[in-house]
């Protein structure tokens, strides 16, 4: 199933996308697709209403679409998951998942204008898969359990401004990840179900629709079974939380394209999880 | 005024600590002390429910502490910003700010039992100036203005796997910082007005009742001013985040003191925010 929050800011209204691209209102449901609602079985009484002819139809359209899951209490980011990326970026593939957090309140909808910071030079994208945490992870026994507790995916953005990454905070790379809009994410949580293999998944970027990147998550080092497993050895992974896996190659940081400015336009997207798109602005 | 949450994980309720010791139940004001109180007058609401006499005393013997504020929506970390503490660490002082996050899944209160995660061998303690945000803070003019920008202090424990943070992911610290109960915080909110200059406060960490921290904020490099305004050019902090303000010389990392085992016992202390204390066990 596909997941949707439609509205303003801070007001969005859950919506179910079906297979035939209507839209149905979810409130009879819940009032929201946060961590209570993923973690309390949220998803199989979607699933039963909807088979029960339950959920009435609703018009999403000129309504602006928000990011699919309410306000994250972690973002959490898995840096250099895709060697050709780590390459880029001037480093060896890692041997152990890399793990740093953006500000859960960069996390924007899908068509939100992204704003480059006052003081940016090296405002850059990132297509990644983002996973959606359904339920309390933690000492996990292996990749597969860990699996278990993935509600669903979702494109997600993880906008990046390098000079804030890798210049201005003695190499802590938070800075330049926690701007506000810097975390685009939808249009939709695409349930685990139907999603499948989180490994075969192609994903693209393009800026002004040229190709930016174009790989696959077959690609990523560390999958989604053993990031949540890994992870879950360390900390306590949370309903709703958002876990973004690492970018493939193709970001501005490699030298190949010019970084980011106003009036720019971002666009991705992967296989089944639909297609994003911002136009860049200034702060 | 200082402010204390009492009773259960996630059923604290929100007391006022008075200046003769007593507790005054603040349920006739707030349900808590979060974002939203202290965004919204909550602190001058108090005050004036207290001066009235409206606010009745309450029975907190045998209660547990909560940490003085609700969950935050983020925990942002501030690295090596006592210059000795670079040094132990093996590193020259930062001429930026260093920003990292931890998950803020990680606060606890000031007397609730630190786990030692399960393939830990180096946890180590951190006693920190722990700075509350009572407003939304975007691109600040000065540090002046930022720290109109601060609701209160309270002491805050930046408890740390230093395996974890510098030799497991990459040298992004955040997975070493992230662990269940992590940063226990408080006893107290103490307000900004009753600190007055947060440049001006001892603060002390004991293992086991032996010396480990003996510092002053006055060591800090960059100021709690700065760091709010700094910060604020990056990112958006909200009412209700928590800055741990960073770590004087005296943690294990240095090498002059085991790190800790269960069993041991940390306590640590600020001038005027009261003092908390944590027995380890394994997690």
């Amino acid at each position: 199933m596909k997941l949707m929050r439609v509205g303003a800011p801070g007001a969005e209204r859950p919506v179910l996308r079906t297979d035939d691209e209507r839209h149905l209102d979810l409130t009879p449901v819940t009032a929201d697709i946060d961590g209570a609602f993923l973690a309390g079985g949220g998803v199989e009484r979607v699933r039963a209403a909807h088979a029960a002819g339950e959920l009435p139809d609703v018009d999403i359209a000129g309504q602006r679409v928000g990011a699919p899951i309410a306000r994250p209490g972690a973002v959490l980011c898995i840096g250099q998951n895709y060697a050709a990326h780590a390459a880029e970026s001037g480093s060896a593939p890692p041997s152990v998942p890399i793990l740093f957090y953006k500000g859960s309140n960069t996390v924007v909808g899908p068509y939100d204008e992204v704003a480059i910071p006052r003081t940016s030079v090296k405002t850059d994208w990132e297509v990644e898969l983002g996973v959606v945490i359904g339920r309390t992870a933690s000492y996990l026994d292996s990749p597969e359990q860990a699996l278990a507790c993935v509600a669903g995916y979702a494109v997600s953005n993880d906008v990046s401004e390098r000079a804030f990454q890798n210049e201005q905070s003695g190499g802590q790379w938070s800075k330049g990840k926690s701007c506000a809009t810097f975390n685009p994410l939808g249009p939709w949580l695409v349930t685990a179900d139907e999603v499948g293999d989180p490994q075969q998944l192609g994903l693209r970027s393009y800026v002004n629709d040229e190709p930016r990147q174009d790989s696959s998550t077959a690609d990523m080092i560390f999958t989604v079974g053993y990031l949540v497993w890994h992870l879950s050895q360390y900390l306590v992974l949370e309903p709703g939380d958002l876990i973004n896996t690492g970018t493939p190659q193709g970001v501005a940081l490699s030298g190949r394209f010019p970084y980011l400015a106003a009036g720019d336009t971002m666009r991705l997207s992967i296989d089944g999880l639909g297609e994003q798109r911002q136009l860049l602005i200034n702060a």
